[in-house]
């Protein structure tokens, strides 16, 4: 099915959605602005991508399923393209293999930005081109644009990785090093949510990826939920009382995975003379024990969770009590590339630091459908194996996120901004 | 927490819990009756397991959980069986790697039978030995007794899997080979369900696993279940309309799987000059059109429904549907070890001839509380990356199935007597 | 080219040819009179075959090669077998995958056995139907015992791999258990070989591989070889002088190789309480520091001669130093399953005990020509990665050695029989 | 032991040292003028290594045995760069790992440039310290030329496997693009060697690697060796002769490796269209017939040669063949950057076009000594499990190359400028 959105823009006002796009494009550029041609080649492993394939990547979007089909005359920027930056589109033909992306020093970087603009171009032609844009057309850009959001934290994701096993310790952000941090946590606190029947997914209006439908009604059980996430200091009391060591706290797969890979702390967390360190964009700085643990997988989410005699939230729960305030939005502030301590009261740090594991797979809602004729491939092929994230992080471009909002990974990755937040009940623990 | 049953016998009446213990001891016996001690010796794959270490794994099972902690004065027969024939127990000790189990020469087979008798022998002194058995005692017992028929299942899986690779093509059964088949099978009928609220999960009386509980509410919508499950007739269109080539209809990590594995029908069936056959517990047969497909895994039954322009049941429709009828209990009889074709009216073949993929991911319910002190490990660290399937097949001992029972596979896993039923509605198809 | 032997009995001298086959099978079932049909089934490794395979294998050899094409109304036993026991002439036809033989219960030891008693049978309708033996027969039979012989070699190899991964410690010989053992071992002696031009290979009578052949001369240096072999009490020193902690004696491969394997000791050495056992034909024994260190690859024999500031032999050298007197001939008995310690002067244990590495690639001698017709992929295709081994070991069948025979296997393989002798010499250290 | 050079400069007169440093580096340099810094970042496989990685690894080379040991308050460059070009030398400390080099975005090119240029300063200090260079210090100096030689080789086969997997079909070179062809090769005459004994290996005077040493005496047996390699042509007819289908012309791991691979030509070749083209460091071009066949590995080498009923001259005879005339030296011309046809008479393409695989395991020559103090590391730790080559190719920079020479490969390795020579005799074939 197509989007269908009665205000595309309502997640997006003040802005027309032209201008949407354009500080949308704009802001991917802003972000390489420190990074040599260099830095935008590196891939470090299959699951990312290099800096410069997310810059072709999105104008791809674009081109394939905008400028292509709707601007009469259009010709397309270099045949070559249509092959190389097409990620996962078996509808719209061949890929280059995913994992030789950091081999493509050809189209270098500038050639990828004269891409950019090129697209760029021939959006603002397009909206020349209509007296008024036919919904079709704007639901197309407005996915498009919010595809380049979800690449931007991608951008940011992929290039810490390439960074961190560099020796050298190269730093994205310098804004970032001289940030000023906060030397306490917010107490966590246990909020109670009742028994009931509330509509979860995403409303009719404004935009909404195809995942988060349709809106249907779904049982609550009552259930009481942090009021923050999980600290670095109460994730090192679990490394600290052995519990790498101890399978009792692991689902099975996760034992195997951190015994295949001698993991024994969040990924980025690095031990020197008995000190704990993590990589950030920053480089790499001491473990700062009052803010969220990041970088941990399902499994370690899990085990934390069983070790604390608690349980992860599931997504209905999660989603039922991001509707109970108004916490949607993050900074994106280039100081705040890393996640900050919890300060204040009440239901904190939802969407601002880090994702949230919830205990749900991703699954299709019933009902759900794929999008169609343009992205049809865009969410739901990828409906098995992975596990739900909620939330939104410190790397999250603004306007992009809604409580419906659903992220998800592989069970084993942790390269991503993934946190904790726990539920209590009598039952939460295993044994 | 420990199993509470009211009854635990509820589900086996009239026996009594150690007529029903005797019976499922003889029954495991009687399954090897046609095979040799080589036979016995066989693992294919790390998934399977010997025959004969099935046979000795059910008897440490009542010999670690039952017999050394109740049974005053026990010896146990042989202190390396304690690691030899743990399976995944970390709380136990140490195990044998999984893989190698095919490499256990010794014991030899009949020292795993003087094993069991020894078990058995010392059952019976439980028996004996208490003027009333206290319930904590016959709640393990009743698990045992479960756990043996499970692995029932698994040895017939495991050895046709093994005799599967042998070009020689072993027959497990002649009963079957000569058993008479069916001409037609029931034409499909759509049966419809209702919006409602039912109570899921098993009930306090009875026996029942520690992932079916607890019973709780869960809102249904209406929805149109298939009255028969899938033939091979059906899944050969599928096939013939060039299915495993066309990448619309599979899921991304089901796409990588087919591919990688050159796969291009379900397991066990092989073509042979333009013929298909396949391969069954009465060695290599011609392919059945009439008869349910079976070993296909979770991406073909999910991509097969896409093509149909259908889905997979939920297990909450599953369970909702399977109430509406008296309909659990198998056959078990040998003449019986092959799925049949559907015969007569109304809702068919739920539990006696394949286990049904659903679209739910095995995950706890909200309340989930492992079985304490005996077996905690032996559902629940396996709640992640597996598919749940309902139902039972023609394989399932007798005695041992509920309208709750959940079994769970990884999806790319098809050694297992595994099968498709539809879920018609308006919204199935991914495209 | 056909193997072309004057006196095909030279080596085997004072039997007939027909006598020596008779012998050499039934020295075959005699090597399993202890062993049952389970133990016959195990495959342990892909390198490794099961008893009964070798049993199989080694009358299918005489069934392919000398009872179809040259025995008259010949009826072959079963047909299946012919794929079955190829092991790796793809000039025959299809063979079964060889790390599936584990897998194959049918045919039973049993029928295994009738297979082996019908070729036999037949062998001896071949005798009588010849007035007198064509010599390319008598070469092929002469091919098929020898080839035998490498089998009872192999056997004993895989047998003894195969228990070893058994905890319960199985013992394949008690004779061997319950053998005296030498309280010493003569002392290291270096015994001078002068520079010369002498002629290597096989001689063109009496029975030899292709790989022997064709006869040459060499140049040879002078150079000193160790009278006995490398002791475990040696190899101990290496091992205490963090021998596998220092890369420097190590070849590239080999240190990647101890590395990713965390091997720190020849295979089947085990620590247990700070001492020192090894797993044998009669179980696991207290390491022997008196007897030849056995089971190292070549990386190690490399390294440990590397550490001792010392070098291997070339197979030149080797086999000039063989020719200086008789040595040939082992002894075959049960109780020397082992391999036992040097006694007595001059040049000892060259081939009674373990085969030796040397410092030569196996290459294809100048001149070589493989076995046409019958056998023509018997050595040849495998002259490439592998490194020759000279001598003999106490697991060597009895006549069936030479001073020129070629020994090989992959520098990280070690299950078989194989140690190290030293040679001195001015240059030989690494550093 | 320590290079001992009577004459230093014999390969290089009329050269000073110095001079020779300078110009080496000075070529190194060149090699890059086309190429982006995007281009110098790219590793495509482990055995590769990114371009800027070859420019700093070999100014970390003379850092480290030159300037760091020998010139007073010589201060390092960057102490991280001692890890990070730190190729394989244990002796000097650890090693950043090797697959991960195309990863090092940081040292940007610049950087790496500006190190060059830091060691060549110092090492023009190094030459006004000293009123006389000391010989262990000119043999260091020349040492680290001649490695720097070999990066030059290896950096242009590295950026041309990069280049190859890019479907944009990236010009290394248009100079070579643009260069013309001969129409023609000159036709395969087989020259004659007598038998006789001749000296193996460097003299003392001039360079040579350890791996070269000590000069021996070699029996030779008469041989005829081909005038010229082997052409596409040539390769063209063993593969319409079905020769990658056929087992019997394969070494057994041969075999495995092709059809593991799916490789059915040279590394390069591809088909399009019925047309067989080659990737070439000026694109892909159309497979030109005249020219030697090329990026062939050891198993497609001995294959052809089996199939063509020859085979590949052992190292002996190469080395002796190549002793009849003065063929050494290459043009190292830009329009000479892949292998030309053979034109004229006698001799020819022994150095100037492709190495040459030869028939022979590379294993230390008897008496062989490694380098001490400095490169111990250098060669003799590889002496396993690879084959010589020997010649040289239009990648060789000029001034290298040897009649003793030694390069190796591991069999199955293909992207290094890799040819056949053959040799008739009586006995060639394999069967």
């Amino acid at each position: 099915m197509k989007p269908h959105f009665a205000d595309l823009l309502e997640n997006s006002a003040p802005y027309s959605i032209f201008e949407l796009f354009k500080q949308t494009r704009q802001y991917s550029e802003t972000l390489i602005k420190n990074l040599s041609a260099e830095d935008c080649q590196l891939q470090s492993m299959p699951d990312a991508s290099p800096v410069k394939w997310h810059l072709a990547h999105t104008s791809w979007f674009f081109e394939i399923f905008l400028l292509i089909p709707h601007l009469p005359d259009y010709k397309i920027f270099n045949a070559h393209f249509q092959v190389l930056f097409n990620s996962y589109y078996n509808g719209i033909g061949k890929q280059f293999a995913r994992s030789l992306r950091g081999l493509l020093a050809k189209p270098c970087l500038q050639e990828i930005l004269s891409y950019r603009h090129h697209v760029d171009n021939h959006i603002e032609d397009l909206h020349s081109h209509f007296a008024e844009i036919p919904l079709h057309i704007s639901e197309i850009l407005m996915l498009g644009i919010h595809h380049e959001k979800q690449h931007q934290e991608l951008l940011l994701m992929d290039i810490k990785h390439a960074f961190s096993l560099n020796p050298m310790g190269p730093i994205y952000s310098s804004t970032l090093k001289n940030a000023p941090r906060n030397n306490t946590a917010s107490p966590l606190e246990w909020i109670d949510f009742e028994t009931g029947i509330f509509e979860m997914g995403a409303k009719d209006t404004g935009f909404s990826f195809d995942n988060e439908r349709p809106r249907h009604d779904q049982l609550i059980q009552s259930f009481r939920l942090a009021s923050r996430l999980v600290t670095n200091k109460e994730y090192l009391a679990f490394i600290d009382d052995q519990g790498y060591e101890n399978p009792q706290y692991w689902l099975s797969d996760g034992w195997s995975n951190i015994k295949q890979n001698d993991r024994n702390a969040p990924l980025y967390w690095i031990k020197k003379d008995d000190s704990w360190y993590e990589f950030t964009l920053a480089g790499p700085e001491p473990l700062d024990l009052n803010k969220p643990v990041c970088h941990v997988n399902y499994y370690e989410a899990n085990a934390f969770a069983a070790w604390a005699r608690k349980r992860l939230p599931t997504e209905v729960e999660w989603e039922y009590a991001s509707q109970s305030e108004n916490i949607f939005g993050n900074s994106g502030a280039p100081e705040h590339l890393h996640p900050q301590a919890a300060q204040g009261d009440g239901l904190l740090q939802m969407t601002t630091e880090v994702w949230q594991w919830t205990g749900s797979a991703y699954m299709p809602y019933l009902g759900f459908k794929p999008f169609t004729d343009v992205a049809g491939e865009y969410n739901g092929k990828f409906m098995v194996n992975q596990i739900v994230l909620r939330g939104g992080s410190c790397l999250t471009p603004s306007q992009h996120l809604r409580s419906s909002y659903r992220n998800f990974y592989y069970p084993h990755q942790s390269w991503m901004m993934s946190g904790i937040r726990l539920v209590e009940d009598d039952y939460a623990c295993r044994n």
